[in-house]
Parts: structure tokens; C-alpha cells; sequence
């Protein structure tokens, strides 16, 4: 097998990739499925080898962990074993069976007799996918790159380094042998690697960083090439005056405790001034019972004589806590909460619970969030629960793609247009045939 | 009448601006057309006013004209004249008849009984505007930010500084009759605005510039906010070896000669060695007549045994003429006329000539472009003729929104979950309850 980048520049393998990336526009769904079946074959028939070189990165990581160098939780998203593999297996089974984003028709117009003008979507090119120690991330990227016809910059975490050129071994030679041209596909190793992907605008169309908030913000800090993914998740959840308290009581329960990691999970909660004497009580015994600390602004901890609450400062309403700890913000408005949501959010997710339709119709209007909910859990924000099959990231950009995002996130669009030699001439000025814009889709 | 800007900063407009948006977002269809409908009887009401501002401007442009220090083109589109006024209102008209993009729902999907996501088009927030000269395009981008909901500041450029103060005081308080807010509208005024701009991520969405490459390039290279537009339009024509001979002469001398400023005009035309032969005596001639300067590449001028053709350099295939200038290059085959393409191309439009749908199909996907033609002529890539109804730009860049973009490049979307008090924990685990993931559309 070819060990991965070894002398080769990134931006050589930026072009070779581009280059790759006709061939791969070109692919049928059948034999992108073929390919996709041949590298879970190979990684089937490595087995052994690629969980030894896991063995070895896990080996090394050890006493980095237990130096405090390394934090805890790294280490168990670094170890793959048989469970894992069995998912990552499933995976591939997943991502075979999806729909071809690619060649599907999204407008159709006949501007004229004999000329008839459709978007069609096709791959983006070439994805830079830069990721931090879970190994199966290598996977999955790869392929649903693949499917979507793009070839891919992949670059793993040092940590990982072992598990991750084996992975890719595996992932090239089967994808090769299935016909797909070995440049479709890179790895990039060394630090340095980053910068010169950051920077190769004309060659790399999208970078996903999968990783910390760190990683995603100075990646999106340091390229002019578009990014796909959120530096955080600080979602809210307005609890309405004219709020159903129970439902308000199990979706801010849920939302705090079922995933405190996720990005989706609630950070801050903000309560209608109406309700807050009654609904506060309630939600704080349940927060409590679930070991949630809660820091409550100071108003409203004297106002209500709350006890065991700690003060919330200007910091909490930023903060992404990703833990079993929660703000609370009591509003005296629709308004005062929209304009906090604007404010302090980071434009993920945010769910209003209220029976209020109008004013809910206010909320989703005037919050500026790729997720704006009525009575659900912000938790439902994700790929898979959208019922899109895969997710390739969330974003909390303001453009396309937004929110969570499945495969389409990998595609763009043409347009195509087909004459029979029509010139622009014969429609422009007095004698101007007019266009006749009939749609066809 | 208020004047625009006056002391205020950039950062403070865009942060109002960003408040406004959210009553923006809330206007209905009919509140926004009777904005639009204000604004033009107030630009009918103060038409005098506007024009004598506008020779201002231009009496002031007049001298440096003389002095070599402005170009004479700029002159003539700063000059707004009675005719162009009028444009100027039935552009209104139009856009008050355009379908409105805010509220169309793309996706539903229905994830369980009484649990339904929907994806709803809504304005991006705040729409930043630089132009040069046209005093035209302050009310057309002023009024299609308007009608899509946005917020939007306008930085126009100094020689029309007179024009676009009277045009912008006329729009911003018939809009504020209409029940639009004041700060929906800014005008930016000095040369520093554009920085603050360019730097105002977070609070302005998009960046719209129009005017030259020049301008275009600075913007797409000094802001993280996403741009709307193309620094070049450096467009081919590939005449197959299986080309109609008579379409490829017509579809050149338009491409070339029916407004060869135009961004979608043809600036390299690519000749299979086949053909060329029969081929370029022909189009040689058309191209003469028409006064076309023509540079062909060097193997070809002697192999051909073309007279009266001058020798192209690798500079002429990366040169956007803008003018009366054709380069041929013969290649030797299709591949040679992509790879050609994607490496000096602007990814704006190209064309095939050829009635070998095969070949085209292959033209068609490896080609990076926003536009691939068959047998037609690429000056058809624009918003009107595609049938759009307005243009806000044409985007050379490789994500959504790409090519020519209507009113849909002034929204984006967010997903609207309805539930009915949902928690995730409910879908997850052993005794997960399973999505339904039903299309309601």
C-alpha cells in the first residue's frame, strides 16, 4: 500500500484532486454504490490491521492522557473497537443507500422554442475536511464525498495518526480498484497542512472542520473559502406567557440533559415575566433533581426569592456550557427575548413554547437562527432526525447551505442550457423575439 | 429631508439597519408593494429636484472628463436624463410585480404525528451595496433589498455623490410613509464606510458590489462576509470536431460582437484541430467584417497559414477583453479544451458547439463553470432572459447562490419545527418511538 502525502506538496495534491474531480462528476450512481461496497470489503478484510495501528495511537495517547496533556473524553472518541467498526460498517451500508445528490433537476424553463434552460445539481469539486481524533469521522467523510462526487482533502488529528493512514490505505486502493482515480482522495499529515489548505482558494471549494470550537473558529477566521460548520451552540428556549408549562417543563428538561454536549442542547432559558412565578419553582426542582446548576439573573433571584441559584453573569448569556449547567433570563417581552436570542445566540437552534400562534409567528420571523421552533426541542436539530440520512455538519452561517446538512451540502449547481444555435441578437432590439419562460418542471 | 449618514457610523447603521430587519421580515407582500408603489410616485413628485442634483454631479465630473482624470463611459453613466427616469419608474413597476421570495416553503417533512419541519425562504438581514456611477442602481438595489425583506446600506460612488443623496432621501421617506423603518435604508458616503463594511461581520449578511473588476476583486478580497458577484467574465466557445459549422459562425459573432462589454461575451474562442481547418477561414472572415481584432495561438498561424492575425500569448488566455478582441486556440481534443477552460476560465459561462450529445455530456460535467452551454450563445447567461425577472448580480463563485441571481439570491431559509411539546428523548434508545420522515410537499 502507498503511505499518504510523503514529499508532495498540498496544493500538487489540491490539483491532482481537482483534476480527479471530472472523473468523479462523471461517475454513475451504480458505480459510486460499487465503490462504496469495494472499501467496505477492504476495511472487512483489514480488520486486524487497522485496529492494531488504533492499538498504537490509543497506546500513545495514554500517558499524554495521564500527564494531563491530553483530556479524557479525546481518548475514548480516538479508540475504535469491534462496536464501532460494526457502525462504521453500517455506515457505509447507509450512505450507499442514499439518494444521488447529484444530476437532479431543480428548474426547467423553455425560453424559447428549441431552447430550454435547467439547474442541475453536481458536485462542488474538491472538500478539505480537517477533523480532530474520532477516526470513524475519516469514514464517513470520505465517503459521502465520494457518493457526492467530490473528491476529498482529508486531515486528521496527530493523535490519530496511525488509525487514520491505515483507514485511508484501505479506503484509496479498494476505491481504486472500483475505478475511481486514486487522486480523488488525500491525506494530509503535518501541521503545515492546514495553513496550505486554508489557502488553496481555487482549488479547495469547501472546508469542513469537524472538531472543537476552537478548531471551527480559526478556520473559519483564517480562509476566504467557504466553511461548513458552527464555532457553537447556544440555543434558547423561550418560555412563553402564553405557554403550556408542562410542555416547557419536558422540552427544557430534555434539551438540558438528554445530550448536555451537543450543540443543540439548551444553554440559556429565557422566561416570560408572566409566567415566571409559577413556572420558575417548577423547572428549577426538576433542573435540580437532574443535577443542573442554574445561574439565574439577579433581579429575578431577589424578585422571586429563589434559593440555591447561583447570580448569572453578562458572560453566562455567551456562554456554551456543553454541561449540566444552565442560565435563566426572565424577560418582561416577546421583544426583550427576540432581541436577546439576537443578541447572545450563535444562530443554531432556538424553540418558543407557547399555545400563542401569533406571537410565535413573531418569533420565527424575527429570530435570526437556522432552526426556530414551536414546542419541540431544540435537540431535534440534526441530520438524521431531519430525516436527510447523513449529516455532513450544522451550519450557523446565513447562506445555503444552513442549519443541518445532508448530503446537498456537498453539491452545487449548473446551469445548462440547450439550443439549436440560438444567438441573443434575434431577441434584443425592435424586431426582439420575445422569450416565452415556460417552466417545465 | 434628512440627510444620510452625517456623524453616525457605519457599525451603528448597520446595527439599526439589522433591527429593522426584523419588522422587515414581517411585512407582507402587499405592504411591501405599496412601499415600492410610494417611492416611485415620490421620485415622480421630486423628479425636478433629482435631475438638478444629477447636473450637479455631472457638471462637477465634466472638467476632470477633460483633464483624463475620469473616463468618458462613467460620464455617460452617471447622466441621468428623462429617458432614464423613466426606466428608472418602470424598473419599479417591475419589481413590485415580481412574486415575493420571503415565505416559500422548500422542504416539509412531516418527522411524526404532530411534528413537522419546514424550510421557509426569509431575508438574509442586511444587504451591503457598492456601486460606481449608475444613480439607476441605488433605487434598483434599494428596491429589491426592500421587496426580499432586507435591510440595506448604500455606498455609492463619490462622482454621483449629488444624485444619490437626492434619489436616497426620496426613497427613505416615502418608504417610511409606507410604514417601512427609517433605518432600513442607509446611505454610506465616505471612502472609509467601505472598510467598516467590509469589516461589519455579523451585522451585514451579503456584499453586493457592482462596477468594475477592479472593485469586485478589492471587496472579494478584503471581507469575510459572503459576496454576491463576479470580478470577470472570461467566457469560451469550444467548436467541436462534430460542430454545425453555421451555428458555431453565428453563435461566435454574437458571443463577440452584440455587446462586447458585457461580462457574458466571448473572449476565447476553442477550435478542434478537425475542424479547424474549414472552420477558421470562415469565422476568420465573419470576425474581420465585423472588425474583431483577432489573436490566434502561434502553431496554429503558421500550420493554417492564417494571414492578417497576430500571435496570442499565455496572456491573451487569461485577458478579459471587454472589447473588439477575439483569441482562438486549436486543441486537439475535448480534454484539452475542458482542461483549457477550467484553467483560465473566470467559471462564468462557456458554450459547446457540437451535435455529438455524447461529448457534450462530458463538456457538461467536467466544465466548472455557472453556466454550460449547448449550441447556444453565452450572452444568454443573465437573469432576465433566464426569466428571473430582476438580476441582482451573476456569481462566478462555486456555491448557491452561482450564476445569474434574481430576487432568491436576497433570502436564504430557515427550518420551522412545529410540535406539539416533543422531547428527543422520546426518539432515542432501546425504546426509541421511530420518525415517520413523511414528504408533505
Amino acid at each position: 500500500m502507498k503511505t499518504a502525502m510523503q514529499n508532495q506538496t498540498v496544493t500538487a495534491a489540491a490539483r491532482q484532486a481537482k483534476a480527479a474531480s471530472g472523473v468523479l462528476a462523471r461517475l454513475t450512481t451504480d458505480e459510486k454504490n460499487h465503490a462504496l461496497r469495494r472499501i467496505a470489503q477492504g476495511l472487512r478484510e483489514h480488520a486486524e490491521e487497522i485496529l492494531a495501528a488504533n492499538k498504537k495511537d490509543v497506546e500513545a495517547a495514554q500517558p499524554l492522557v495521564e500527564a494531563g496533556e491530553l483530556a479524557e473524553p479525546l481518548l475514548r472518541r480516538l479508540k475504535l473497537d469491534e462496536a464501532k467498526f460494526a457502525d462504521i460498517l453500517a455506515g457505509l451500508e447507509q450512505v450507499a443507500a442514499l439518494e444521488d445528490p447529484v444530476g437532479k433537476i431543480t428548474l426547467a424553463t423553455e425560453l424559447d422554442d428549441g431552447l430550454q434552460l435547467f439547474r442541475v445539481n453536481c458536485p462542488l469539486g474538491v472538500v478539505g475536511v480537517i477533523f480532530e481524533s474520532r477516526p470513524e469521522a475519516l469514514v464517513q467523510i470520505a465517503t459521502l464525498c465520494l457518493k457526492s462526487g467530490n473528491s476529498v482533502l482529508l486531515k486528521g488529528g496527530r493523535e490519530a495518526e496511525h488509525s487514520n493512514r491505515a483507514l485511508f490505505n484501505v479506503i484509496q486502493t479498494a476505491a481504486v480498484e472500483a475505478g475511481v482515480p486514486a487522486a480523488a482522495f488525500a491525506l494530509l499529515e503535518s501541521r503545515e497542512d492546514v495553513n496550505a489548505l486554508l489557502t488553496a482558494e481555487g482549488l479547495v471549494d469547501l472546508i469542513i472542520p469537524r472538531g472543537s470550537n476552537a478548531l471551527v473558529r480559526f478556520v473559519q477566521q483564517n480562509t476566504n473559502i467557504p466553511v461548513l460548520g458552527h464555532a457553537e451552540g447556544l440555543c434558547h428556549i423561550y418560555v412563553d406567557r402564553a405557554a403550556d408549562l408542562h410542555k416547557a417543563l419536558a422540552i427544557t428538561v430534555d434539551a438540558k440533559i438528554s445530550y448536555p454536549a451537543a450543540c443543540n442542547a439548551v444553554e440559556t432559558l429565557l422566561v416570560s415575566r408572566e409566567v415566571a412565578q409559577e413556572f420558575l419553582p417548577m423547572v428549577l426542582d426538576a433542573l435540580r433533581e437532574a443535577n443542573v446548576e442554574v445561574r439565574c439573573d439577579e433581579s429575578s433571584i431577589k424578585e422571586l426569592q429563589l434559593e440555591g441559584v447561583k447570580t448569572a453573569t453578562e458572560e453566562d448569556w455567551r456562554t456554551e456550557y456543553s454541561d449540566l449547567i444552565l442560565s435563566i433570563k426572565v424577560v418582561a417581552s416577546l421583544d426583550e427575548a427576540i432581541a436577546h436570542i439576537n443578541e447572545y445566540g450563535s444562530h443554531h437552534t432556538e424553540a418558543m413554547i407557547t399555545e400563542d400562534r401569533a406571537a410565535f409567528d413573531k418569533f420565527f420571523a424575527e429570530v435570526n437562527s437556522a432552526g426556530v421552533y414551536l414546542n419541540a426541542s431544540p435537540r431535534f436539530a440534526d441530520g438524521f432526525r431531519y430525516g436527510f440520512g447523513a449529516e455532513v455538519g450544522i451550519s450557523t452561517g446565513t447562506l445555503h447551505p444552513r442549519g443541518p446538512v445532508g448530503l446537498e451540502g456537498l453539491v452545487t449547481y449548473k446551469y445548462k442550457l440547450v439550443g439549436e444555435g440560438q444567438t441573443v441578437a434575434r431577441y434584443t432590439g425592435k424586431a426582439a423575439k420575445p422569450f416565452t419562460h415556460k417552466t417545465l418542471l
